[in-house]
């Protein structure tokens, strides 16, 4: 196991999953931590991270030496997410493409940060990762993609997985639906959610049920996902509950929806699935 | 004037624009308040803007009520940003684009926001805005844009004047360069500056020496710009002063490059221009 992903007990995670929040692991120390600075000898009796003080809490923290960055790839409308620790400079990247990994790499760069783990959402269908050419140019990076996505890297992720990087982590929630292997990565403190194609603004990819595992999340929980064709480049948990125009359908008319798109069989798809299964390059 | 516009006293901006500020506005009782809630009884020996607390008072601020959304216009790589304070539920929007007209007044509508000004960082030449007919789709909705655009709005802006939503504001500062009218909003906090195109990131505008008026701003200070053509949402004041390949050369160089660009005639400038002098529409 690779040393910035730690990972819940076994019993933890069979508790997690029963209650459907599958998260409880984001709660433990960090909120405690939280909680004994803004409120020290007290004792909580509500979720803090429920209470009136949960945006006040949250972001803070997030501030507190996080560098985030959103970026975009045009020809597939891909959004690759950098997040980093700004005091012990380890980052992470999500869902990188191989046509921007110059940019990216630049940026890696110029930021001066070190980049520890490049994770993919899932088994992409319309871009290549870029994460097997990247560890070709960053010595000590490893790739991460869910255990049953069916693809190889160095890093096979489960529910309840932690990714960290510095004092920060993002926590696996498996959101499969659009692909067996989609997970959605979310923040120490519930804040962000990075979805990938499991739920996207205002939409969702070709996918079953998995908002149970998304919804479950605060409201004001910004979503990101892995791609948006509108120009949009965020929205909330709230937000997707409210207006997502599939997700807010019976269980009955989304089937319904979903089995009536008729979309096009993707561009890509024959060359992009291949070569994501070995991350992006077929000697890892 | 605007109500949602208020402006600082002819002496208070001289003596800002002397000093090559131009935003001592944007420190006084927001920073003055946000002094006494986090060190209550104590005298700010140091500007709290610049002190070592900074990203932790500014950012909790910004969460403290602020909507902010970041939208992406493809064909002419232009970015809209939607601002709303929560609270009141007034909001602002910048640099919004035609085209995307339709998806804006639907986001807007769905957060449940009102909106009070639409304002264009400067008069552009590369699409057309959308604030003239968002006026005939809004009832009250006010036009913004410097005065020194030569177009017409309702709300002709200057050097430090305020635009406020709720309790937030952004501060004009004149960045002239890239057109006469070209303006730099900054957030009340200095947090994040809209920097439209005379600052681009890793890049500028057709422009001048506007950056005295945005390298004065913290490190830390995210820009926005107008554009990016590279998937770049974002960049902070420091990233550009240390990176930009135009603005890190000395003024010979910086005038050499400029002189050298042999860029194409922007495609939309003929129909742009005029259609942007009056907000878009002929009858505003």
């Amino acid at each position: 196991m690779c040393s910035v992903i730690s990972r819940v007990k076994p019993v933890r995670r069979a508790l997690a999953l029963t209650l459907r929040l599958g998260a409880s692991t984001e709660r433990s120390s960090y909120a405690a931590a939280e909680r004994r600075r803004f409120s020290p000898g007290v004792t909580a009796r509500v979720d803090p991270l429920l209470a009136p003080c949960r945006s006040y809490c949250s972001r803070m923290a997030l501030t507190e030496g996080l560098l985030f960055r959103q970026l975009f790839e045009k020809e597939s409308s891909t959004y690759t997410y950098l997040l980093a620790d700004t005091e012990t400079k380890e980052a992470i990247l999500v869902d990188p493409v191989l046509e921007t990994i110059d940019r990216d790499l630049k940026l890696i760069h110029e930021l001066g940060v070190n980049l520890k783990v490049a994770v993919n959402t899932h088994c992409h269908a319309d871009h290549i990762t870029s994460t097997g050419l990247m560890k070709k140019r960053l010595v000590g990076l490893k790739s991460a993609i869910s255990k049953y996505s069916g693809a190889t890297a160095d890093i096979l992720l489960s529910e309840g997985d932690k990714i960290t990087f510095g004092k920060h982590y993002l926590t696996v929630r498996e959101t499969p639906g659009h692909t067996d292997g989609c997970v959605t990565l979310v923040s120490w403190d519930q804040s962000m959610a990075f979805t990938g194609d499991a739920l996207l603004i205002r939409g969702c990819g070709r996918t079953d049920f998995q908002q149970e595992k998304i919804f479950t999340l605060p409201d004001q929980c910004l979503v990101y996902p892995a791609h948006d064709y509108l120009g949009q480049t965020a929205s909330t948990v709230g937000e997707e509950r409210k207006f997502n125009p599939r997700l807010t359908k019976s269980l009955v008319e989304f089937v319904n929806i979903m089995n009536n798109l008729n979309l096009p069989k993707p561009k890509k798809i024959d060359i992009s699935v291949p070569a994501n299964l070995v991350c992006g390059v077929h000697e890892v």
